[in-house]
């Protein structure tokens, strides 16, 4: 496989990711419709994310709490915009131990109304205020059109649920969660994203405000990664959440909802995953350090013990490290590592053992490197950060060469994504003027399938015209391709 | 309340239970059918529990995965014991997305069909095993009468599922695992247990043996707190679990599956709590140290300034502190952190800041300490490890002075229930023969609502005939009533 062809043309690249997932050993499919198993390695990569989500949602004072999986038809028809959102989506429970049920179940495709219900119960006064929870489950939307990690029936995730005694309160907690979400896709896992409010079309259903972290795969299209929503006090009112005020006044609760899921591990692997396999950050590899022996190792035995050794040491330091000592051939070995992203290999045979070196290669790197083996542990530790790094940069560069900020027609638009088909590049994302009607915004996907991601925050530049219809711009806008 | 009122009585038992994990906010109940919502408490437990099963989970080898939690019927029917012990309580998704599903969707009550399915993949050698995964999730049993924690329609657990090459191994498996549970239980949680073999009438349904760790609760009744089965060939032959032998023969693989769920909390509760709210052990307790400040605190600020410090110096190593300065009397907060069931007080007030010292209160001792400020790290850390022995050692004695081993007749076991009534007694269990015969088990149950709990590994004293036909014995057995 060529990136560049991979890149360009979508059936390859989709073949080429699901490929690698699989030969990665993260997943596999089940005879259920659109429904994955998570592998070991699948799963202890959303292990990792867990826990660097959690202790930041801990450390800003949210703790976690379990709700219903199954919720009853009537509270989805509490909050109209909700219910036309997700109704398409739902699975039914409608038997159970034999008899058919009075109301309908619905399998939670998120849980604004169970918590709704139950907050109303839990919120009295003020003092009840802020109320900050989040809850680590499966969810359930039944889609049409599915990938693994990135758009399943099952998904795993979390959800923030939080209520406020005031409207500023409420939105400053969902921009400091989609900060959080910043720093840890970023940070942990390499993937530079674009902070903005969603147009309201591209709402959550029932959201006063959307706002989203997108990230850009390497087939040029956005994934995402995160959203945080205000939802005013329309969930409120909804649910009766109502409290009783410093004034002494009933007043109706200020609520906000937030949520990433295992589609950061499909964005993680169309982000660093190349033609060898899978690319993953050394914060979230199942595997940091892979140890390989080399050479005539039976006559050897010495290097299997110099490996055993240096494998307890790492292993004592905390570094996730595996010694490969099957009887498959060393290229063998090399390539099944690759392919399953281990972050650093460490190849060590006889000579090296006279030598008192190892060889070491990192996954994104193209050159071994030779070093002391008296400093393996500060090695690993400084070449493991440094990967960690390197990944960001380069994702960041890819994104940055694929945001394309000089164009301003539909017209130029479907040029650019033409001549990206004939070149072989990727068309990537624009930033463009938007008026703000939802027509224009319509025609744009229609003509060109381009989405609008989201308004940044920060923009690089502010757009004067609407790419679609040229009047006046109310907003600068990312729109891209998008799953 | 008065504890042997409640012990004897099982409607105030009940009251007293729902009461206190109701005021000290571990749950509460939702309008879902035996579907209860973990508060931040009550799931902060499960945390624990989780972390420290996982950890052992992981010294062992085993990795956590993620299955779908729809299964087709069609797999169910696969293994005839199978379907036959879960069908009654499986509830069904019927549609979907607006449509009829051509086959209805079980919500999982366990997982060995669908991982039956799966492992049939991903086992093809001997070299793929053993296969030792464990997953976390929800699972649901519609059951007839639920009582929260202990027996919900939608609950959360672990559910470990390993394949192996021979009988033997597996067996030393299911072992293993049970030792872990009781080790975790005993430890962790301060419950002491029985573990044994079930009957074959108390069965996992479709497993060869049930192996099993059992504890008492105060009111004398019995919760089956950890399972582990083997499960012979039984569901590698109906999904084809196979692998080639190191003999190059193609052999079905010899599986176990191992669980324990949030019924733990329950327990814990049933276990520790007293007519003052909830006990908790300190390794699982979301509080483990209260600040409460007494006296007239408002004239002496420095007292607020000296327990701002003494939270600071607990929190940093590592202790779950809160200091409770709301504007609450020191008597309701005194109640209110021992109905929460925090581990230990400390109550300091500006006499105690003049001498230097601070007052401290074990949630399960009547008497105050006093101890210098300079210690109270230390002091800390002693008295949370002293409070979890005595947690342990107080339920052991309640546990063995209600295990009686000279009843031997059924006529005897009668006159038992008879007097422990008329005693405000709780009735505990009895150590007695049984000849193998399921009759007589039943007629046990019938007579006295006494159930089989298991066959103990280690019997205190061997019986030599069956309490219900007065026939050779075959075994020793521990019969209670149960949850």
């Amino acid at each position: 496989m060529k990136e560049a062809n991979v890149m360009a043309n979508e059936n390859e690249f989709t073949k080429w990711y699901i490929q690698t997932i699989q030969q990665g050993e993260l997943m596999d499919y089940t005879p259920v419709r659109g429904c994955i198993a998570f592998k070991p390695d699948g799963y202890e990569i959303w292990e990792h994310i867990q826990q660097e989500m959690d202790r930041h949602f801990k450390e800003t004072g949210h703790r976690n709490a379990y709700f219903p999986m199954l919720i009853p038809e009537s509270f989805f028809e509490k909050e109209k915009d909700h219910i036309e959102g997700f109704s398409p989506e739902l699975p039914w429970v409608t038997e159970a131990a034999g008899e058919v049920l009075e109301e309908r179940l619905a399998l939670r495709p998120t849980s604004e109304t169970m918590i709704g219900h139950l907050y109303s119960n839990w919120i009295n006064s003020y003092r009840d205020l802020p109320l900050l929870l989040n809850q680590w489950s499966n969810v359930f939307r039944w889609e049409k059109k599915t990938l693994p990690f990135i758009r399943t029936s099952e998904f795993l995730w979390q959800e923030g649920h939080t209520a406020h005694e005031c409207e500023e309160e409420a939105r400053q907690e969902t921009f400091q969660m989609l900060e959080i979400y910043k720093n840890v896709i970023e940070n942990f896992l390499a993937i530079p994203v674009y902070d903005g409010t969603k147009t309201p079309s591209e709402r959550f259903a029932g959201a006063v405000d959307t706002f989203s972290v997108e990230a850009m795969m390497k087939d040029g299209k956005a994934v995402q990664a995160g959203t945080s929503h205000y939802l005013g006090t329309k969930f409120a009112e909804a649910f009766d959440i109502k409290y009783l005020s410093r004034e002494n006044k009933h007043s109706y609760a200020h609520t906000t909802s937030w949520g990433t899921s295992t589609r950061l591990i499909g964005s993680v692997i169309m982000v660093h995953g190349d033609d060898k396999g899978l690319v993953l950050p050394p914060t979230i590899a199942p595997v940091q350090v892979v140890l390989i022996p080399v050479g005539p190792v039976k006559k050897n035995p010495q290097v299997l013990e110099k490996l055993e050794e240096m494998f307890a040491e790492l292993k004592r330091n905390g570094v996730r490290v595996r010694l490969d000592d099957s009887d498959q051939s060393p290229g063998f070995k090399f390539n099944k590592w690759e392919q399953k992203g281990a972050a650093l290999q460490i190849q060590f045979g006889p000579r090296d053992h006279q030598n008192g070196n190892f060889v070491l290669k990192s996954r994104d790197e193209e050159d071994k490197q030779t070093f002391e083996i008296t400093e393996l542990l500060s090695v690993v530790e400084e070449q493991l950060e440094a990967m960690q790094k390197r990944l960001f940069q380069k994702a960041k560069s890819f994104r940055d060469q694929n945001s394309h900020l000089d164009i301003d027609t539909l017209e130029q638009l479907k040029q650019h994504i033409k001549k990206s088909q004939e070149t072989d590049a990727v068309p990537g994302w624009i930033l463009a003027g938007w008026c703000g009607a939802e027509t224009c915004e319509q025609k744009i996907k229609d003509e060109t399938k381009f989405t609008s991601r989201n308004i940044p925050f920060n923009a690089i530049t502010k757009k004067s015209h609407c790419i679609s219809c040229g009047e006046k711009a109310a907003h600068t806008v990312w729109f891209a391709r998008a799953y």
